[in-house]
Formats: structure tokens, C-alpha cells, sequence
């Protein structure tokens, strides 16, 4: 999987990648049939983890497959079962038994999304490290502050990058919190658990006819189906428990848990894309406070060797360009979700979840990087704040008139740097 | 102000309307004032709550001359200055002194933002008793489920019910705990309180020479500085709590406050309109499940008077169809700040959360009175259920074929009706 | 009508005020009256121009009924028609008969956009001008190419200036041929003119009555109802001649002319927002190539006399950030458009227009005053240049290394200018 | 290249493939050599097809590279010059000499698009056959007419096919037109032809110095440069002649074509999604009167054999749904464009093309294979319209009250009918 036109999407690797999907399918499938054989509803033989069946080969084939039951699960389980029925007859019997195709689409989405995230998270805080450094290193550094593109009063390059890590942590926040909520989706065919309710009663009154009960026995079957239900909301902890994800009840058509991950994955990019939007005015050769220093062969022109591009602010600011209309097309979706299954826009959420973590994961990185190879100039930050100078104190002599000259004007922006700090050894001690 | 286009908007009554925008604006600036005088940083005449000096003939006079300045803030200042010098000499001195015009707007907007999602909260809680009672009602009530539009296994209107009331709930909290974290917005021209800490410096050098402190004296001014950042705090949090809300060090270029706020209504409406989904379906004259009773008066067509329009799903969809780019547009502008303001991201957010907030404040009441007049047409339901038969029970006889002709194939839906309920009397006991 | 939140709001005028639109929607109603008369299917007595019956103070009115039918239309009828009744009771019988509430509300947007588009090419024609000075003006005043931020080669102005107003011209195109193509709407309740052709039917009979056709005596009805479906199309001509619109037949659910509109629109603000990028760039301190000189009072911060903020600017480059999200509501809302009138998806579309329009046109006079007001720093420009030397020119010895030091490299700069001073010739002469 | 996650990708076949990508760069430098050759600006052995230096293993080599020069151009040339100066040392020579990547990219991608776009007007055409067909056949079965949801008066379902031909024969002129003028983009580093023609001017001088004209003699620079711009010119002009591109002048930072091609994707989307929701409401089993026929082994559901899932119209309404947000992305782009190539508004623009082409594409087709599989139940239509009855005819008889029962009530419809049949054979005769 390579992406020609989207430079540094290797670096999301196989997040989402069709092999991972195709992945992360099998192992909810083989999480099902461990706790249907775990529970007694399928005979023990029917576990199986489904190793060894496919490989990527088969992509090609279940992709083009797809279109005619509308999802890739429907050709999944044609060509997984004949091959598991010839080492696994039970497991075969019992594979995907009693789900639904969005059952096993969206838990893997699900898992795909989990695997997303642990790396952003990795990335953030490597830039809670990163920009901690920053904020102490630059904590007396001064230079202009900007507002409206204009200089406004002084303020400490300590001061901007607090700000940037302050913003860090908050996206990293919301993205724990939504990541954590990311549940598991098992309903059955309309969200009821009707087929897995009535395997579970099926299992209880074979049990219940050993047992021979004679106080269940006068109405068997109200009380078998009690508990059936009860039995069925096992089975499906128990998955979700194998697969490390939260229990939920079915949310087939309640997307609030793919918009809020979506919206925290835009908010990831907005954060690097405003941080990069700072790197792209300091990069400019007539300001040159922020210098994004080039990795071997980076940034480079062939025919202008003067230009040193600040390549990985401008891919990271393309990829905050791009995210807003994908998280929108996830609230299109959830907006237009009807009946028990939607007609489409269930559909689009797959591929519009895949490119938004993909570049999300991608710009992550870059941003990491970038943050790792940032010089800041202090020299020309000084420069251009003498050179500001006196426009720049106009604020200062009219609040203080009786400052010395050269008295510093800096405020809290200690204490804000402090703070800061304080938050960040929190999540990166 | 009326909107002849956005039929119903008269239901966010004066949510963000410019009376309440300036008004927000004018109860910044007094709880500045006040905190400056408690603090002792004016003198005590400083505070004044500013009432009665502007009124709505004010307003298009400081629109007209928001453009000047880029913001209505300092027309508002120049407006109110005279007049309240007039009366108050002190406090015309100190109006506004150690502020900038984004944190007197951001933190007006936070204010009508509380206004607005306190009347969602309203909304959201008696759809929440409605739908319990739907939920708990129709636990019985057998319908069709449908998925991609055709009949899939039966399921129970409670279910279905359950479903929407799951996804409020969700909604509910998603916007309760962003509203809880829409903080106060102080931070000076820079972000870095600097006028505000001189303000605050001045005011203990003034104590301190009265105080004439020997330890302090050795270095006056360092210890003063060090001092006044943190009496610049509390002036910030004075104001803050004379507000009503939380601290939080200047946001002026980290957006996520509002770009979550954003996020967490476009979720209000897309559960709004994922209901309105179904009642519009349920509307047509071929299925007649749900019925949208018309208020006296409403849903008619002069030409036609065969028709029952469900006139509140209508304007419900129309409102989450708009949602999505309102929200995307805050993400964008979040991804396309620079330097310490923003030169034209932050500008572009005010009319959008107002455009947000004021339909999306409209569509809850819409929805609330929707499911006030829902009609259930259990007979239909049942009909309509008996027509599929025997197709619709397919999934049945294919996963439990020894279960008798009319069993139920509900599944765990009354167990996930109750958890629904449970969760609903949590907050709507 | 005031907009406390979008500064500028004022210069839209009252493009798409619910006045204009609730005058727009009388004015098809009355030319409608006025076929109906001309063509002899309502007496003579039935044309009525309906001026003076309703005023502003009936908008609340109308507005807050708005929501019972889903649109304002059925208000204004009952609102107009009791007046009309006491002046002219033929008009009152015939008033809006035959037309569905589509018809009248489409074609007033349809009226409204033509107004806004009219200002919106004088704001273009006069940006051509204005651009094409610039362009000949500085066609040899040399500054640096930047591109990723960073030095490329040198450019001209001119040739900056004339790609500004390349895209201008474009712009106006696109908007014109659109424009051009707005048409009225009239079809009746499901698109099929029914009841308009009944009407006219109903004409003819009498006519063919009075007349005693021996030939058509045959066959009446059949002769009379092809006929009438001419007559039909005959009234929607002499309709759309008196509003000055072209032909079309029903595209209630066709919306592609408004996506259409939708899009030229953001192709304005997209140009103007690229020009105010530059103007951004071009104003910072550190580069002062462009200065966006303020009027008397513009630009000022209060507490820092030493910013000139690029008010206008920035208020261009807010309209542009958030016209693309406006734009694709009006894509979505023909996506979900269904049925012979759309559940929804249409009533989103009118105040999409109303913001769109607005905004567009007061962004179209801010960019307008902009470029009026823009200074162009040629000293500054040369000292970057200067500055950029030698690393700017090496693209040039690398491709001309026998070039004498100082020799222009200018290209064809002067023929892209002479070009694109040619076309905007065309249009401004 | 498969993509499990948007099911009938495979319909889009290469269009934008990275393959495509990679060749259509590769035509474009090839394309140059041949024009600076002809020109006699290059050597004759210049000219390359640069065929067969590449193949599909490269891809990933060179997409993993161009994260360092912020696209794919500059890892293309460094595999591509090695290997053709093996073969041929001139045409490595002259390689992308006067070109920036810019030029490479914006040319390739116009490139694909016209392949895409190509594809797109078969299906269009396709499509108004087919839907001329049905438009034709249907003339006279009568179906009701809905709106909002609820019956309004009766309809054909001619009508109703021409309204859909209508919309397709309005995407299709709008396709056409934004295709065709699709242009070339060579401008070089700055957009200012600045490289081409100093490599022009060389050439003209070394011809000049041949010829040793004495009337050149005297101002031999000035002469040669201003032919020097013209042939410049003349070499834009005759790569494009040789990729079939129209000319234009450099549009680095103009996007205007880019984004009208993308608003002309979204057109089509925005019209079949629009067909395909009337296709999903009419498949509904309570309505019943359209049916998508399932292709052997299409829309099947294995646990339930009673669906017949529209599969094709959830996978159109799917990219309806998609669309939008990814051409709003361009304008977004387009609104962020600054200097002379812009710091990741213009790298948003590749994948965000792709997606939105490719999907198009797929869409295109499958909505094709719709209508050819699409069934009418004019039973189905007569029943429902039946039970409407009387309520349905109410507007015919307050309009036409003295109708005969049973009489006709469609109005205009043959002639609409026949108006979109006559425009329809203009384009498929």
C-alpha cells in the first residue's frame, strides 16, 4: 500500500491498512467462537482462532466481493469457511453464528481505531516531552508577539511554546477519553441480540432437560428465555473482554461513538496544524525565529538550492486542511442514520474513518519529527523585537508609564509556562 | 430579529441575539471592573455594573462600527465610555483597563454559550422522560426491523425507542461536559496577562511602599513582579467566579473550547435528526407507524388537505443536514490559527456557534414537541409485521428451527430497554 | 437587521433581509396574477400588483407561522389574502392558485440571488479595474517569488497583481454564466403543472364554448387538455418574462441550480480570500510589502497605537473560511433530496443561500475597499530582494549561467500581464 | 491497489491509480523534452517517450521519498535521470529543465482527471439512455406523487424518469464544460516562465549569433529576450498540443479549475444520489415500486434469504454522502492558497482529487448498472395510488371541480416528458 499523493502516509504504516482490517475481522470472529464455545452454547471444538486461513492474497478477491452483499464481511465468511470446515468442521458450523455483518465490521473498526490511537498517543506525548524542553529552554527568551499579523507587545518564545503544549494535552485528553469509551458492537441482525438470545436458550434448555429442574419446569419456557437474554449479554461481554474493548449495547445506529472519535482525531489535527501555521511565519526568511531544520535530503529544491523548505509544516498543515471535512462527513452520516441499519451512511464512515486515521497517524509523526528538529533563533527573535521597538512597548508605557526603559513586560507568562509544565509531568514525568 | 428563512427560529427566543451578545459583553467587562476594585488594583468606585448605560438602539450603531476595529468590542467601549464617565468617573477610567478585545468576546460567547446549552439540558431531559415512557409503553409493541431499507427480524417499538433514548442520554453527557469546561478567557493583548500584571504590580507597589516592608525591600521589584503575576490570577479568577466559570489560563490560540462546544451540539443534532429519521419514514402514508399529530393549525397544505406533513421532522432534518459544515467550519478555523490572534480564524467562529447554537437551541424544541405529539400506530405495526411473515422470520427458523410457529425473537431487547431506563432515571429520576 | 457578529455585516445591504425576500415572494405571486390575467384564465380584474398590503411590521408575524406549514409562504398567503380580498377580490380569489408553496419560494431565492449577484459584479468589475492599474503599474517593479513560504526567484509585482486578477475574471465568469442560468420555478404541487394545466382548461373550454369549433367539436376534451398543458407552460413563460428569468421546467428536486450558484459564490470568496493572504503576508511587519492603508478610525487597536491591523483583510479571509462549509450544505442538501419535494433536505437550503450571499457580498465591497486602499511598499519590496541575493538567483545561474550579474529574469511576466490585461479589457473597457 | 473499505472501488478501475499517477507524470516530462526538441531549444536526441524506465516497483520507492521534497515529482526524476542517461544523455540533460514539480503534478493530475472524467461521460450517457427509456415507457403509469413525505397528487412515473434525465443531462453539461477547459499548467519556479525562457533566449541567441542579422545586432539582448518570452510561450503551447490540453497562463495559486472540477464531481454525486434515494424509498417492501433486481448473488443476506437489499443505490448514496465534504476541502484549499505556491493548501489537493474522482467513478457506475437493473411495479404503483384515493385527488378537485372522477391530472407531464426526451437525443441520439 503504497500513496504517491499524500507523501508520509508510510508513516501510518498498516494503521487500517486492508490487511489489518481484514485482520482485525478474523479476530473478532475468533473472539466469538471462543466465547460461544467458552459458554457452553457451541461445543468446545468450535474455538478456533482462525490463524492460517488467509493472507493477503485473498485481499483482492473479498475487496472486489464486497460490493454484493455491500460489505466486505459477507465474502470474508465465504472464503474463511470452507477452508476452516477443513480443519475445524464445529468451528465452521459456529462461525459467525448468531452475528450480524455490522457486528463484526464496526468491532473492527473499532479494534483498527484502538491501534490508531495507541500510536498517537505515543506521538503526543513524545511532543509533551518535546515541547516541555521548549517552554523551559525558552522561558526568557523574548521576541515579538503577534496579533492580526501585527506586533503587538512583547512576550517569551517560553510563552508560545506553553501554549502549543498546553494545547497538546488537551487534544490528547479528549483523545484518551473518546479512545477509552470506544466500545464493542455485537446486536444481532436489528440490534435486539434475537439470534444470539435464542442460541443462548437454546444451550439453557438442553442444560435445563439434563438438569430436569422441576421448579423451572412448570414454565420452561419464559424462565429458560430470562435467562437467555442474561446469557446472551454474557456472551457478549465475554467477546468484548477477549478483544480488551468496552461492553455497550448495540449501537448499529446510535454513531455517537464514531463521531466522537472522529471529532477527537480533528482535534489532534488542528492542534498540529495551528502549531505548524506558527512554524510556517517563523519559517519565512523574513522573519526566521523558527527554523524547521532539514533531515539529510529533506526540504530541498533541485534548481534552488537557497530554499530550505519547512516540508513537514507544510504536510502537516495540508493534513489539518483535510480532516475537518472528513470529521464532517462522519456527522452527515450519524445525521442521516435511519431504521435499524442505515441505507449508506453506515457505508461511508469506513473509508472516511480509515483516511482520517491514516493522516491523522501520518501528520502525528511529522509533527513529532518537526517538533524534534525546530531551531529557534533567538538572536533574530531579539533583533526583531529591538527593531519593533518603541511601536511594540506602546502598551506597556500607556498601562505603566512609569517603567523603567527596558523593564520587562512579561506578565504571568511564567506562571502560565509553570502550569504547563506541571500539567505535562503529569502524563510525561 | 426575526428569520423569515429558518422557519422556528423564534424558538431560540434571544439565544445569541445581539441584545444578548452585548449584554454578555457588558457583564465581562463589570465583573472586570468589580474584581479591579475588590482587588483593590482600582479604587473601590471603579466597580459599577454598567447597567442601564446601553439599550437596543445602541446596537446598530456599534455594528455598523465593529468593522473599524474588526470586532464589536471597541465600539462597545467607545459607546459606553462617555456615558459612564458621565456617572462614574472611576470606572470609565478602569473600563476595560489590562483587557483586549478577544477576551472581553470570547468569554461573551462562553457566556451565551451557557445560555444556549442550559436550554438544551431542558430540552435534552424532557425528551429524555419522553422517550423513557415511549420505551417503557411500546416494550411490547412488535414491529418491523429494517435494515438497508427492507425488513430484517422483528423487533419491539420499546427497542426502537430505547435505541433514541440511548443516543440522547449519550448526547446529554457528551454536552454537559463540555459546557462544564467553557472557561473564562483573560489573558491580555498577548496572552501573557502583561498589562494586567502591571496593573496588579503597581497596585502592591503602592501597598508595599505603604507597608514599607524591610525584608522586600532589598529587591523591590522582582518580588513585587513575582507577586503581581499571581495577583494578576486572581484577578482572573475573581472575575471568573463573579461569572460563574471555570479558570483556564488564556486560550486565545487553542481553540479546543470551542471547537468541542461545536462538536458536542452538531452531536445534539445528529441524535435529533437520526430520530427524525425514523419519524419520517414512519410518516409515510405506506407505513403509518409513526405519526407526527399535528398541533392545530400545523402540517397543513391548503391544496391539499390529505396531507399530514410531519412538518417538526421536516425542520428537526433540516437542521442536522446544517449542522456538519457549521461545526467543520470551527475545526477548520481552529486548524488555521497563527501567532497570538488569529487573522480572520478567530473572527470567523462568532457567527457561526451563534448559527450553531440558535438552530440547533430550535431544533431541540422542535424535537422535544415532536416527541411530545408522536402518535404510535401499534395496529399498523402489527399489520405490517403480519404482511412479512413468513419472510421476516427467516433469521429465526434458520438459528432456532425447533422454536414453535409465533414464538417471540425479541432477544435481550427488554433487558436493553431497561438499561436504557436505568440510565434515563439516573438523571430524569 | 444587524449582525453584532459579522463585522461588516452592513454593506450586504438588505440582500436577502427577510424584507427583500418577503417583497420577492410577493412579486411572484403578483406577476403570477398578472399572466393569469393576460392569458385569460382569471378575469382581467384578478391582476393586482399587491403593493401596500403588507409591511415590515407583518415579518414577525409571518415568520413565527412559518413554522406550522414548514415554510413562510402559507403566512404571507394568509396574511395577503384577507387585505387583497378588501381591495380586489378577483386577485384574492386567484392569488397563488395553482402554485405550490415551492414555486413561490424558489423563485423569491431565485429574485434574491439576482440581486445579490448584481452587486457582486460591480464589486468584480471594480476589482478588474482596480487590479489591472496595479498590474500595469508595477509590471517592473521587481519583488521576491515565494513559494512553501520560502524565497523562490524574482517576480514583479505586475505579474502577482495580474494573476490576482486573472483569477478575478475567472470568477466573474463562472458567476455570470450561473447567474444567467437562474431560473424561475413553477410547477405545482408534484412538478407536473396540474393544476395550472387544469386551469388552463378550464380557459379553454369556455373559450372553445363560446367559440363552437365544429372541427374540435369532435374530440373536446383531448384537444382542449394538450391544449391546456401549452397554456400551462405559456403562463410560466409570460411568469418568467415579467420577473426578467429564463424558462425551465419544475427542478423541485433537480437542485443543481443552486448547487451551482452555491459554488460560484465560494469561488468568489475562495479569491478573494487568496488575494487577502497575500495581503496578510504582505502586511507583517518583518516583510511590509503591502499595506492595506486604513480609513480614518480603521485598523486601530486602542491600547497599542502601533498596530495597523489589516482589518479588511482579515474580514475577507473570514468569509473565505467559512463560505466552503456553506457551499457544501447546499451539496448535501441535494444529495438528500427525495420524493418530488424534499423532507428537509430543501428547507436547509434557504438560509444557506441568505449567509452565503451576504457574506459574500460584503466580503465582495470589504476586498473591493481593500485593493482601493492597498499600498504597495516598492522600496521594501527591492530591499527583500536585495536581501534574498545571491541564494534568489540561483535557479537563474544554474539555467543562464552566462547570464551578466543583474540581468532581469523575468520571463514572460510582461506577456502574462499584457494577457490578462486584454481580457479584463473585455469586461472593463 | 483495493480498498476493502469502499466496496466497488474496483469499478474505478486505474483512474488515479498511483501507476496512472506516476505515468501521466512521466508523459508530461516526456511531452516537455519532445516540445524543448522540436522548438530546437534541446538538441534533437532530447526527445524521449521516456517509456520503459519505470514500472509499478518504483512506486513505493518513490512514494516513500517524496515526503523530503514535499511531493512526488522530485524522487521521480532522481529514479528517472540515472536511468535515462543510460540510455539517453541528452534527454537527461534536458529532463524537467525549466519545469517546477508544480508544473509535473498540476499537469498530471489534469491528466488523470480528463481520463476520469471521460470515464464519468460514458456512464452519463449510458445513463440518459437508459433513463430516456424508462422516461418514454412510463409515460402513462400513473404513480402518487409525494411530498414531505406524503402523498400530494397523483404523478407518472414518466415524469418522474425525466426529472432524473433531467438532472443527468444538467451533471452532463456541467461536466463537459469544466473538462474541456481543463488546461496545462507550466509556469516554472514562480509562475513567471521565467527558466523557459531564458532557455529560449538561449537558444534564439546561439540561432542569432548564426544568422548574425545587423539589424538585431544593435540591441541584440532586449530583441532576444522579448522573442525569447514569446517562445517561451510557444513551448507551453506545444506540450499542451501534444498532451491535447488547452493553453493556459500559470495558475500556481489560481485553483479555480480545481476546484470547478471537483464542484462538477459533486454535481454528478449530488444527481444520483438524488435518484438513488427515490430508488431506496421506492424499494421499501411497504412501497414496493422500485426494485433494484439483484445480479446473481447480489444484496443477498445469508442469515435472512427474505432481503433483497438495494445494494447498488446504498452504495451511491454512500458517495453522495461522501462527496461534498471532499470538494468543500478544495475550496478550503483554494481560500488558503498564498505566495506563488502555497505551504499545504496545494498538497491538500492531489489525494482529496483522487478520492473524490475515484469514487465518482465507482458511483458512476454503479448507478449505470442500477438503472439497467431497476424495476418498475406499475401494479404496485396503480394499488398504492388506489388507497390514496380519494385524499390524493383533493387538489384536483378544488381546482378543477367540475372534473369528471377518474379524469386525468398530470398536467404538463408528456411535455415535460417530451422536452427532456428531445434534449436527451441531442446527446444520444
Amino acid at each position: 500500500m503504497t500513496d504517491l499523493l499524500w507523501p508520509g502516509d508510510e508513516r501510518a504504516a498498516d494503521i487500517f491498512a486492508d490487511a489489518a482490517v481484514l485482520a482485525a475481522m478474523i479476530q473478532v470472529e475468533a473472539a466469538w467462537l471462543g466465547a460461544l464455545a467458552d459458554a457452553g452454547v457451541a461445543p468446545p471444538p468450535a474455538a478456533d482462532d482462525l490463524h492460517g486461513l488467509l493472507d493477503d492474497a485473498d485481499i483482492p478477491q473479498i475487496a472486489a466481493a464486497a460490493e454484493s452483499g455491500g460489505n466486505p464481511v459477507i465474502p470474508l465468511l465465504n472464503r474463511l469457511r470452507p477452508r476452516l470446515a477443513a480443519r475445524n468442521a464445529a468451528a465452521a458450523t459456529w462461525l459467525h453464528k448468531g452475528l450480524t455483518s455490522q457486528d463484526t465490521l464496526d468491532t473492527a473498526l473499532v479494534l483498527c481505531l484502538r491501534t490508531a490511537t495507541a500510536v498517537m498517543h505515543e506521538q503526543l506525548l513524545s511532543q509533551v516531552y518535546c515541547l516541555s524542553a521548549l517552554a523551559h529552554r525558552h522561558r526568557s527568551t523574548p521576541m515579538p508577539g503577534r496579533t492580526l499579523t501585527q506586533h503587538a507587545v512583547p512576550i517569551t518564545a517560553g510563552l508560545k511554546f506553553a501554549t502549543w503544549l498546553t494545547q497538546i494535552l488537551d487534544a490528547r485528553d479528549h483523545l484518551s477519553a473518546v479512545t477509552a469509551a470506544l466500545p464493542i458492537q455485537l446486536g444481532g441482525a436489528a440490534g435486539s441480540l434475537a439470534a444470539i438470545t435464542a442460541l443462548a436458550d437454546a444451550a439453557e434448555r438442553t442444560d435445563a432437560a439434563e438438569r430436569t429442574d422441576p421448579a423451572m419446569a412448570e414454565h420452561p419456557q419464559r424462565a429458560a428465555r430470562a435467562g437467555a437474554a442474561d446469557g446472551a449479554r454474557r456472551l457478549v461481554a465475554a467477546t468484548a473482554a477477549a478483544l480488551g474493548l468496552p461492553v455497550r449495547d448495540p449501537w448499529h445506529t446510535n454513531r455517537i461513538p464514531i463521531t466522537r472519535i472522529g471529532d477527537a482525531l480533528v482535534t489532534c489535527t488542528d492542534a498540529w496544524g495551528r502549531i505548524a501555521n506558527d512554524v510556517l511565519t517563523g519559517s519565512r526568511p523574513e522573519i526566521g525565529e523558527l527554523v524547521e531544520e532539514p533531515a539529510e535530503g529533506h526540504g530541498g529544491s533541485s534548481a534552488m538550492p537557497n530554499k530550505r523548505n519547512p516540508v513537514l509544516a507544510v504536510l502537516v498543515r495540508r493534513a489539518a486542511l483535510a480532516a475537518p471535512g472528513l470529521a464532517a462527513t462522519l456527522h452527515v452520516a450519524a445525521a442521516s442514520t435511519v431504521d435499524e441499519r442505515a441505507d449508506g451512511a453506515w457505508h461511508v464512515e469506513w473509508a472516511t474513518l480509515r483516511a482520517l486515521a491514516r493522516r491523522t497517524a501520518a501528520a502525528g509523526s511529522q509533527m513529532s519529527e518537526l517538533l524534534r528538529r525546530l531551531t529557534v533563533d533567538t538572536e533574530r527573535m531579539a533583533a526583531t523585537l529591538a527593531a519593533a521597538r518603541p511601536g511594540i512597548d506602546a502598551e506597556q508605557r500607556s498601562i505603566a508609564p512609569d517603567a523603567a526603559p527596558g523593564e520587562p513586560y512579561s506578565g504571568a507568562a511564567n506562571e502560565i509556562i509553570d502550569a504547563a509544565l506541571d500539567r505535562a509531568r503529569e502524563v510525561a514525568p
